[in-house]
């Protein structure tokens, strides 16, 4: 251990990376990056990893690889288990080794949350990781190939059916995606089944699609799912989800489908080392266990320990708490560690926070998206470009830039998807799965 | 069912492929392709998915989407549990459906055979599928980020010590690419450990590694690993695989080297359905399982019948049987495909299968390899070129080829290797295996 000062980032997700790239150039500090993978991935792509367009390693770059130059950053493979607030020091769960820090940023992000029916995670995986995304990919293509050998209607048809719970940006990209891939990406492979008549059904709570864009691109973005096939409700709660039977209630009736594939996008809850900070800082979390920090993200008389990203409310822009995405998290990484590295050389810090709003967007199937940029609306081909244009930037790694680019430039010519591989589980275990047994297949069994 | 003639064809590889290819234009018969698998490996280039520098989809091709526009081929994903020779049809396995066939081509092709020790099989996993790959993967570099937080400098030499069993072509290029990733793709990634002093050990029972080329080429393939920091060990017998050891005797002498990361390429087995097929036909099976075939590929008393590719035994032309490799069964697949369209078409058929050596190839590492093309030997660098357009050329998709060679490119410009993952299993898993319960962790849990 030097007496350099000891800058501990756990999460290599948009805001753990952004603040560790940010210190570049700081030699008085050093710098321990920890996370339970050993790449950063670039989730707002994860759907298409799920729909058999990417593969993983397109959207994924090794965090050892990223900093391979950095000598002031130091990459760990670990969980951290426990974060001793007293003793300034992080707490590995598989080896109970420690990590010392002067400076803590936790950006742990979140996952999906099913509203207090963990019992529907099997049934309705969520996508997060690269395992859901496989998981994901191998439940859409598993239905085709059953369908396809299957002879009673009744069954084909459950098959042919797929719900998407959550109308926004990810699941709108899904069902989207899905869409697609019955209508065209499929034509032609099978003999049996028509893989155009599949149903795609998007389920959204709210009174329209991506509810937290402008009306106008939410009514664009429902008009261009139709035109793919997807079936949209709105105002649709899911009260309940079966083996191969989600119940839903809108307008006060209640309503069935039968489905074998159910893809959840509905809710997401902060990691759970946010109710453990709060717990020894005596910090607050909201209710999606979300930790509520002070304007410049540390915690209230903890000025070495800052939350950042989807794991932090922050509300002393507007009142309202930021929205989960990439952006914020970057920005407020990028924030964090210039504020300290201004501490550290008796420079003047910033006080508060401020968010600048580059703009959001959401694709729906080939080349079509939504994109709002101030006062800007795109739709259409054009916000197709400009999605593709702004994700293409954001990926971290040059070669994947250029790898993805060509797959998509290739897809977009064949409407093509060659990462249709159904991988990981073996045959027998996906074609068994019957009713009463399918509440006991876990998702991606030994992979969580 | 029509009254066309019809063909089952038994397994996707490098054999029931091209047969299934070779039916192009005949009207007259209608294939039907059955495999577990939804996608066709380009086997010999699983060992850049194993080492990180291809991802799957590279190398596989969906079997629908080989196959869409040809009207006369059917793909079934289905797992075959049993032959009814008597009633000429095919039994799967999830279902208990069957598939009624007038002529049934059998390519299910090998798998590992760890000579009796299945029980070494979860210590020492073989590369033949996808998920075999992964696993592999996840180990190799696994060992180097638990090597960089361990204090025990034992611990830390067990981790960095890699040992390949088997000195064949899979062997070869596993431990030539191993040795790369250590001298040269990590560096630079680590802080506590120095990857380039990991040991790499290859063990081959014979007296050189490529048994099967010229001995000229195996003291080349020799000396290129050596340069790449491989040890290479000859005459050299596993006789005990243990968790974090293994015991090997050389020149009477037993010794052991301690290890956490153990690649099986020592032997293969037919699928076993080939002793099936054996039992309810009459036909002879040699050591490996193999089934002997006739002269035609079919098996005597059943011309309707043939086996093709690593699963026959076809000792005609030499008297001793064709090498299992990609050559032999894309032509005894074209061959059945020909005489079997003759034959309907009321022309003569050829009496025997005549293999053409078109060469063998392995790689060493990044830009070297070597290659026996009849009476021409090439080595090093000219050796990789020619290995390089031979696999392109045979890569099933156009895409796959165009993004194989970019990827590469990148990867010789770079050293990098882009599909760095460690995915599939949790932290914790991998982390605290210990000596007493690593006999415990399958490989791979779910994936077989």
């Amino acid at each position: 251990m030097t007496d350099k000062h000891q800058v501990v980032i756990i999460g290599g997700g948009f805001g753990g990376l952004t603040a560790a790239k940010a210190f570049r150039n700081a030699d008085d500090v050093e710098i321990t990056l920890v996370d339970r993978r050993n790449f950063h991935l670039f989730q707002p792509l994860l759907y298409q990893v799920a729909t058999g367009g990417l593969s993983p390693a397109n959207i994924a770059a090794p965090l050892r690889s990223i900093f391979r130059h950095r000598r002031n950053v130091r990459t760990v493979l670990g969980e951290v288990t426990d974060i001793d607030v007293a003793n300034k020091q992080v707490i590995l769960a598989d080896t109970g080794s420690t990590l010392p820090y002067d400076t803590l940023i936790i950006a742990t992000g979140a996952q999906h949350h099913y509203f207090g029916h963990n019992e529907w995670e099997n049934l309705a995986p969520g996508l997060k990781t690269i395992e859901d995304a496989t998981e994901i990919r191998r439940r859409i293509l598993y239905a085709f190939e059953a369908a396809e050998r299957e002879t009673d209607p009744q069954k084909v048809r459950e098959w042919l059916t797929f719900v998407v719970v959550g109308g926004g940006p990810t699941g709108v990209e899904m069902a989207g995606t899905v869409g697609e891939i019955a209508h065209y990406t499929l034509r032609n492979e099978f003999r049996s089944i028509d893989p155009a008549s599949a149903r795609v059904i998007l389920i959204e709570g709210t009174d329209r699609v991506l509810p937290t864009f402008a009306p106008d691109l939410s009514r664009n973005a429902a008009w261009q799912l139709q035109k793919l096939g997807v079936e949209v409700l709105t105002q649709a709660l899911v009260t309940d989800v079966q083996p191969f039977l989600v119940t839903y209630k809108q307008n006060d009736r209640t309503q069935q489908i039968a489905t074998r594939s159910i893809i959840w996008s509905a809710g997401v809850q902060a990691s759970p080392l946010g109710k453990l900070v709060a717990e020894s800082t005596g910090a607050s979390i909201d209710r999606s266990g979300r930790v509520i920090v002070q304007p410049d993200m540390s915690l209230a008389g903890h000025p070495e320990l800052f939350v950042i990203g989807d794991l932090a409310n922050y509300s002393h822009q507007d009142g309202k708490p930021l929205p989960g995405v990439a952006q914020v998290a970057m920005q407020q990484g990028r924030f964090v560690a210039r504020n300290l590295l201004r501490k550290l050389r008796g420079e003047s810090t910033e006080a508060q926070f401020v968010y600048r709003d580059l703009g959001t967007m959401a694709t729906i199937g080939r080349a079509a998206a939504v994109a709002q940029i101030g006062k800007i609306h795109l739709t259409g081909f054009i916000g197709w470009l400009g999605w593709l244009f702004i994700h293409l930037m954001y990926i971290v790694e040059f070669q994947n830039r250029v790898l993805i680019l060509l797959q998509w430039a290739w897809n977009y010519v064949t409407r093509n998807r060659a990462a249709r591989l159904i991988t990981g589980r073996s045959l027998p275990t996906l074609a068994t799965i019957t009713r009463a047994e399918a509440e006991k297949v876990p998702v991606a069994e030994s992979l969580h």
